[in-house]
């Protein structure tokens, strides 16, 4: 499998973890939904990130979710390797590119509180991975951690395995204007940015430079359509499709529920067998699922009506 | 003026602060603002708020926004009171109640960590307040504090002067159907429940049993027509109106540059005469008005297929 | 009175604020406090910090403190004037110098988050305070923010009435080396370096080259003790003084009761005439008098002991 | 091993991790460490805590290391199984009960904001853990979670495995007078209280009920001292003890370089044979080694005039 390059674009879904209702793995849900991320388009996918179930999981389930995720699919899979170390760290992170990912990624810890305390991080991750090729993680929502445009261009300057930015500053618009400028400029290297945030914000994000996204939205369909009609110049297309998807993917960026209604979502599209989350976990109650399926039925109409 | 009771629904708007270029405050557009604001049918106003631009004012602009838009106002006023003691709370209270204002609302101090400590927060400002009806604002995102369901019921139960919950909890719907629950079974009072969260939730918080929005939203047209639909049963076109303005309503949920948004739109609309923040505040990038700008023409479209 | 500047050293303890049983302010006990602080050595105070009960009174009784304290003492006295927006804390600024403060001080607002955020605040505070001199309040533990040495080099390079550091970071000695390297350098202003953190780490910041506390433990006679002694060379002295009140110092560093625990020697030393805190504040169970009864009786002895 | 009780008593220390300068962990230091800290009279160790260096380890060396110190060991280890999931938590907790560990220790995740949140967890984690004693570590100022004496007082009545309390709430206090109050009224089992936050305030926690402490200043003599002397009514002599070695434990305390500062002191007692912290990781300025040098003259010399 090649390795992850500046040049990535499109659509890396973050993949969620199927369960069985007894808390098991759900290998052949992992593989039907390896196959059905492809179907819909995608160019990549993420997975073991922060959020989602990936903590939950013992060491040899991640490397093993990893390894089947990795060997079933046709395309990039960068593999989510935050530690508070860099020993477990870079042994997560050789397991997983022996296995053939394209790259991993990595969240700065919560106790960075200045500019020269997130390089400081970022270049000993880069001298710990080695060749490896990876991907920061700019999460302030959950990390507490804010890093300034010009930091993330002094990275990117002195590290050359840098060479993607997962952006889900919120707003974080600006952010790409700035890092746009700098590479346009010549002042540093270009390197590819996906952004998060659910996908809340992806039309405006690729107005601004964006490369596409990495969200793990139910209809990864959104994503793809958003991100294609972008590149093609298609803009109010580009809008027609999220402004359908929208109402529901507001909805699922309720914090707590919302990962039951993702899951929910793609178990009712036959994509995993059961919509579980393993313990500590919610679910969702009989007035989130009317909402949900309101939602559904009203998506599908106006999809129509857009004739998408 | 009456006073606020458990009976209040509706849209009770968050009103903006205009300012000039120079940082003055605008009193002309002051007075427009409250005109127009009940043109578009709101039921009440709520000023002096946590976000916005009030801790920006000395305490005399304070109170003089207070008595201006209080005298104005043919609709309740709701004044933000919260301070960090019960001294500097009861005297704020004490002087807008003699303006006229409608009742007074309190945010819980970021000390606040237990069940206990939140309640007996709660009954001492009912004891400060003495018979000003008062709303319980529960907005975990800025305090940072978590009010369970039955600890507002135990407010409720004890403290008769509490009227209304401004809602804020992100997700939030779970606690509504709580809340109601327990009012429905007569455990507890049924008391007003508005909804914050910039409206996004809204048409799901009115499924849930709120009685209404107060939230800032620029159109507040679309609180209002999600508000009155959902009202008279008419839950598709409340959704529907919902679903024309939520482009625009996500883009106002930008933290820093949201408010800029709004009061760039009122501008525009000819609400306010300058768009400015008082310092520190930011502004709108050409890039930020480019986007909204395609947001207002696109809804203005949408707004005209629907018929609304 | 003259205006603060760098050269400003020793001890400006930070000031209660005494109340009367029923919450009034106690303006005798005021008077008798600021008599009391002058009398133990003291070369400045301040008041109106950003802890303690300045946030409960009203504006005008903050006014009100501050002129009567500023009339009262002999020293210089610096107000504490944060503020959510510019135009409050120019207003309160102005004020406190037009009774005669020495200077104000100016904590960075929570939403800083970057380097370039808090040079940029601190920027604009210059700019509204005009000549004003002020003291730049690092104190992230209340905060939430962390300047970085770098950052403050900045702002003091670029805004000259910036004159002191209210040192409040912990760990904190690395920074108070780091900040006397560069002006040892010549690279920046030297300014003046008071300490906070209770005194916890006086003597060690003493050595990195602070030019005293400003703090607020109830026997200011530590700090005297242990600044004049480092001053004049007798390190271990100094240390002697410290360890002997080292116990009770901790005492006093428990969140929450520690302001109770302040008031209630300062009252048995007959300083104030009530140990109560405006409301909504704790007072001490008879368990903790009775420790802190002990440590007195321990301390006294102790200094017996060193002849102190 | 016999497993660990409500009847555990005395002075469990927090053991460090000991790394050779290449970072590798250090097997020759991890058995004297142990053999030390059994000569210093410890009834128990504790390793894998929230702090430390365990989270660098892999989970292949933490297992590792759990395993060296559980058969070295003499005195019953508690081992520290906090994780994001209840599936890891237990995969590590039952091989380390395999190993002969004498209970496992959890703290509550970061997501824990009401009482019944925090009953919910811990009642799901007794559920989780069969028939292992486990030790509930309250421990706000690191996991942000506040953890009410009434509810602790409700899991402890419903899960009978519960049978610790790590005590690191600060100030702590109150809360351990209104643990004992509650079984000593027969309300509540009564269950073991052993105390953290560096044995800062050790003596009063005995004071209050604590059966001892459960941290890990680099001189257990002053933990155990503390102990055994308040368990045989020698207040002062505790305090004598206490008092003596605090402007050490103080300095320990600092966050970032306390456990440099402890490991630079243990190096020197010829307990581990290098100081070196894994990446990322600090290390003692020459001013930080001369203020410790500085603490451990005077610390030598107090003891000797104590008879200690």
């Amino acid at each position: 499998m090649p390795l992850l390059t500046e040049a990535a674009k499109g659509v890396y879904v973050i993949a969620v973890t199927p369960f069985l209702d007894n808390g098991d793995i759900d290998w052949t849900s992992v593989d039907r939904m390896v196959d059905f991320y492809e179907e819909k388009g995608v160019t990549g996918m993420t997975i073991l990130g922060l959020l989602g179930e990936a903590p939950k999981m013992t060491s040899e389930e991640s490397k093993a979710i990893a390894k089947r995720v990795i060997s079933r699919a046709k395309v990039p899979v960068i593999v989510g390797v935050t530690a508070p170390g860099l020993a477990p760290m870079r042994e997560l992170a050789d397991s997983v590119m022996e296995f053939g990912a394209a790259g991993v990624m990595v969240a700065p810890p919560w106790t960075t509180k200045t500019d020269d305390q997130a390089y400081a991080f970022y270049t000993s991750v880069g001298d710990a991975l080695g060749k490896t090729p990876w991907v920061l993680q700019d999460y302030p929502l959950t990390t507490n951690v804010t890093i300034a445009p010009k930091v993330i261009d002094r990275i990117v300057r002195d590290v050359p395995t840098c060479v993607m930015l997962k952006h889900e500053d919120w707003p974080g618009l600006a952010k790409i204007s700035a890092l746009r400028a700098s590479s346009d400029k010549g002042e540093t290297r270009r390197i590819s940015i996906l952004c998060g945030n659910g996908g809340l914000f992806l039309p405006e994000e690729m107005g601004r430079g964006a490369d596409g996204a990495m969200t793990g939205f139910c209809y990864p369909e959104m994503m793809v359509g958003v991100v294609e009609n972008y590149a093609k110049g298609d803009v109010e297309r580009a809008h027609d499709i999220f402004d359908a998807y929208l109402p529901l993917a507001r909805y699922e960026q309720q914090q707590g529920i919302g990962l039951s209604a993702r899951k929910y979502v793609l178990a009712k599209r036959g994509v995993i067998s059961s919509a579980a989350l393993r313990k500590p976990g919610g679910a969702l109650s009989p007035k989130d699922i009317a909402d949900v399926e309101r939602l559904l039925a009203r998506q599908a109409k106006r999809l129509t009506e857009i004739g998408a």
